[in-house]
């Protein structure tokens, strides 16, 4: 194996890593969902995210949030009203997962047609 | 509800089930994984995914291949050579996944960073 091939398979490592690591973090059906809904409409309190993303349920809603907090992508604040109210916004970190979530949707977009014709 | 907000409405939920759909090919541990060995390395005999993608069981790998040829991302090719060799290749379509790959490793890279400063 001649250095190229060692620096190549390196940086590949490397690479697989950080994929699988940002994999962990948005795969599944909600995650992204989420995120895309909290990028168009700004700060939603628990009850606006559950109405608009489609078909989750509360439970599952909210483990996905509490996710999402751990991994700094979102903030959750408690506003000292009656009655108290939860609201949910992305953190700056989490504004930066806009470029992938729009070559995510651009290639959804390509594909469809891809496979289904244009 | 104004001309705006409805349009943007319209335009948020495509762009999510656009999101959906590309989640749906890429999510999960191993997509995106032999996606990126193939991409690197270019045309591949089973085995020698096997080796490459980290932790793979054959019978998953096998899967995985079949899921990602449906989605006309790769060509499978039969070698009649003795004994026969089966080879992998990206499809041009699947060498368009190429910005978001490049995205999401970086994405992973900087959350890294992030999370556990820089």
């Amino acid at each position: 194996m001649n250095d190229i091939t060692t620096l190549r398979r390196a940086k590949c490592k490397s690479t697989l890593i950080a994929i699988r690591d940002t994999m962990d973090i948005l795969s599944g059906k909600w995650k992204i969902n989420i995120v895309g809904t909290l990028m168009v409409n700004g700060k939603m309190r628990f009850m606006d995210l559950l109405r608009e993303v489609d078909g989750i349920a509360a439970k599952m809603l909210s483990k996905e949030l509490q996710e999402l907090e751990t991994n700094k992508l979102i903030t959750r604040t408690v506003q000292n009203t009656k009655p108290i109210t939860v609201e949910y916004e992305l953190t700056q970190h989490g504004k930066t997962l806009n470029p992938i979530i729009d070559a995510i949707a651009d290639w959804g977009t390509e594909h469809r047609n891809e496979l289904f014709g244009k």
